[in-house]
């Protein structure tokens, strides 16, 4: 679990004080801010820099690589030897790369080795998440998901999770109505998947169900988005991480997995190009989904996989089939007889 | 927050993995067991013993004074210098009491000189919570609640909620009808008093909102009490001790705080004594629990006070205006206007 959470409207500034007592003498503060804040003076400058802190833009245009986690990793090293902390400020790209680079910090080899369950060994350097997009649950989760040269796979370890996060419902203010919502389907989608799996135990499903209704009543009941809605949304990525932290994801993901590989198709849009097809496994949601679409008047993109080859094709489906985990808890543990290429290849034909 | 929470029916049986890493050589693992399991010899061998490990019967006949803590540290320090960690395994006392001895493990001086907020400022010894008895929500709080010479009230700090949580629903089957009730509705008057509290933000909110819907669950709509109702009941616990964790209490704890200091009444029962009273703060909160009394034919003690003279009287109202931060989040900032020690007076007479 995450060691320290702040929540709280305006508890950004309280940074530098929630900093302070991590500072090791001559260590630098190593922030990776999103890139789209990257020409954003007024918010760059509330980031407290102390001595040789470094601020980072981390571009995050495709979701992280491990060669890029690599690279800022060695970066780092070179310069510094080793850092106080590293500080992700941004979506859950960011996130992600925040928690990989700080392991990577303290562990020997290539971000591609720790790729899996349970294979980092040592403690990371002290790592703070500050989510400025709500939804993917990627501040609290035990993961972080990476491309690297042969797997799309997280860190999936106990020395994963941040050691800190801050909630400022603030900071995700004004995020553009899109990215808001195919972000915070992902959370939607975490919870129909969580909710509707074999794994699916007390612990999950209390979160999972509160995750739910939070995320029914932003994007379904209420007619407005307001600060409060923003609040809830900060809670619901909260509450479905927590979620599936104890439990796993579906079919979507699994299916929007093999997309992002090959296409770079990012992570929120995918898994809503995906989940808009899979009536046939998840009715409910499905179906609520669409007037979620309809009611934000979303675009949904079709026809991503119009003009693949049968090799692009193939490579989806491997990717696909490889995570076992999430289809054993969306189909049990006889999965294999319920799900096959062929299968997987009309779900793919119809995106 | 709690680093590690394990959550699952039969977890317990994990104990001995758990705890194998955090073993340091020669000081051993102690276990702060309920003593309403002395004589449970099947449950007792169930506990992972290794080289020169403790078990201590704990004494909760009375909920924990600051002497028991320090009692118990002295005599660890004295027999092993230090110990590797300290497990408590019962109801919301025993959880207390071991945080509490974990913490005087490492601090000098007296417990009682860390009754407050963030008086403790060295890391306690490794600490494991094990609830057999859910609903006081000890397990996941930043406090540790003692009775002291001048003051009950718990050593709350960044440094008092325990390393990791066995959740297993297993261990609280076959608790007693009226302790289950009692101490399930401390969980469900958490949820009241931090719902209706001035202090609430979105955090707390949504975790009393799930767990008040929990105990309305099991206790008002279920007409058996089942395994899943074991389970809903631990995680309403776990998640109503989220909530105040980022709140506080409110008028049910302020009053019965003083009803406990004095007359020694635990904390469960002694919450149901002052709520049942509160219609004015609480109107539908307490409705609500009066139909959970009348469906379990729960017999809520009535005339506690009846025989008290006024020096006693005014022992209970100096205990409970020192609850100032509680009555702060039942009224306001200025509830000073509204509690005064006659009215105060009327409540406790009532009881």
């Amino acid at each position: 679990m995450v060691d320290y959470v702040v929540y709280g409207r305006g508890s950004f500034n309280q940074l530098d004080e929630i900093l302070s007592s991590h500072r090791v003498e001559g260590q630098p503060m190593v922030f990776l801010l999103d890139h789209h804040f990257e020409n954003n003076d007024a918010f760059k400058s509330r980031i407290p820099l102390r001595g040789n802190d470094e601020l980072i833009i981390a571009d995050v245009t495709h979701e992280p690589k491990t060669s890029y986690v690599d690279e800022i990793a060695s970066l780092l090293k070179n310069k510094f030897g080793q850092v106080s902390g590293i500080i992700g400020i941004g979506g859950g790209s960011v996130m992600d790369l925040a928690k990989a680079v700080s392991i990577m910090m303290t562990n020997d080899g290539m971000a591609q080795d720790y790729q899996g369950y349970d294979l980092v060994k040592k403690k990371a350097v002290y790592k703070v998440g500050i989510p400025t997009i709500s939804g993917t649950g990627a501040e609290v989760s035990r993961t972080c998901v990476l491309t690297g040269p042969t797997k799309k796979l997280g860190m999936n370890s106990d020395f994963t999770p941040f050691d800190q996060i801050v909630l400022d419902p603030e900071l995700i203010k004004g995020v553009p109505k899109n990215q808001n919502f195919y972000t915070g389907m992902d959370c939607y989608i975490h919870c129909v998947e969580s909710l509707d799996g074999t794994f699916l135990n007390t612990f999950s499903q209390s979160y999972g169900e509160k995750a739910l209704a939070m995320c029914q009543e932003i994007y379904l009941k209420k007619d407005q988005w307001d600060d409060n809605s923003d609040e809830q949304l900060m809670m619901a990525s909260y509450a479905g991480g927590m979620s599936i932290a104890y439990s796993q994801v579906g079919v979507a993901h699994a299916v929007s997995y093999g997309l992002s590989y090959l296409l770079g198709t990012k992570h929120g849009i995918g898994n809503c190009i995906v989940f808009n097809h899979l009536q046939e496994f998840y009715p409910q949601g499905v179906d609520e989904f669409h007037k979620m679409v309809d009611k934000h008047q979303i675009e949904i993109p079709k026809g991503v996989c119009a003009n693949l080859t049968d090799a692009q094709f193939d490579t989806m489906i491997e990717v696909s089939l490889g995570m076992k985990l999430l289809w054993e808890n969306a189909l049990g543990a006889d999965w294999e007889l319920k799900m096959n290429r062929e299968k997987l290849r009309s779900i793919y034909g119809k995106l």
